[in-house]
């Protein structure tokens, strides 16, 4: 059961909340215990797990990883965008979340994010349920 | 097979030594072989696996990421731990441990973290045991 | 089916393009569909996915992780290589891999890399693969 989420992001740098599409992935699966397997085919996009309440935990996020990985800084590549992937390993490429009684189990407060890191363009997320 | 670990933390920023409670899990379970993944249902603590023979790697890790992401550093969010969140997402939520004759495969020097950012609190640890 | 791959790096920190080898393994498995778990059993080394083609990302990527982390900076770890173990907690120890039709599920532009942040060295890495 591989199955494709199809994300647009509007800005260089975002984190979009896409936790409902996840679940209605799950939903639909029929699936009631085991893994979902979280994988984004891109080079410059992430994805985390982190808190979905105030909106200024992800900006916070943001400011803080530009600082710490600059946009320009004397990169060899030359397509502009070797911050976009430096972040991309440093927030990871891959996440599972668990599956139970049919749905993600996740903690109070978090949300997963896809973290955009050189938009804006039309991203895909890899979704395999894993059932056990 | 869904099961928590509960875990009291002591300090605001703290790696814990938890490879024999998810030992205890593992082995309690019956389960060969397969993984168990290992979820933090937080979004002010992560989870990870480095030396847990010398404490001073984890004295350095904890130095250096407080350097890298300080607690003050004028963040939008106002309750103070925005450095927290910023850095569970570095070091990330989820891990997957390879189960092999009923027992974890680490490498020598490994032990698992689950790494405090907000502390002392009562946190949680999910594991998810899938064989196969 | 826990399987190892040898890795032989030949500089202190270097990122090995190891794509083929875990694909090999694959494919030898005769496994469908499911997962395939890479875990690296070390303390100072780790794994990431990023882009194969432009060998220049992942020299911008090795620069500015010494630049963040770098090799001398007052650790209290005596062995010298403090670096290398927070290194490796930033990328991370542990990635899933999707398998569909018996192949790696990857996008375009990525490639699978270990991670060597205290080589030279000879090392391993676990590949647990996971039907379903």
């Amino acid at each position: 059961m591989l199955q494709n989420i199809n994300i647009s992001s509007r800005k260089r740098i975002e984190f979009l909340d896409i936790t409902s599409q996840v679940s209605q992935v799950v939903a639909k699966s029929g699936i009631k215990q085991g893994l979902a397997c979280l994988f984004v085919p891109h080079t410059t996009a992430g994805i985390t797990i982190n808190e979905a309440a105030d909106p200024s935990v992800v900006k916070d996020m943001i400011t803080k990883t530009n600082h710490m990985v600059p946009k320009d800084e004397g990169y060899s590549h030359m397509e502009g965008n070797s911050d976009a992937h430096i972040k991309t390993t440093l927030v990871g490429p891959q996440l599972n979340v668990i599956i139970e009684n049919s749905e993600l189990v996740l903690g109070t407060w978090q949300g997963i994010y896809f973290a955009e890191f050189d938009g804006p363009r039309n991203r895909k997320l890899y979704v395999k349920l894993m059932q056990g």
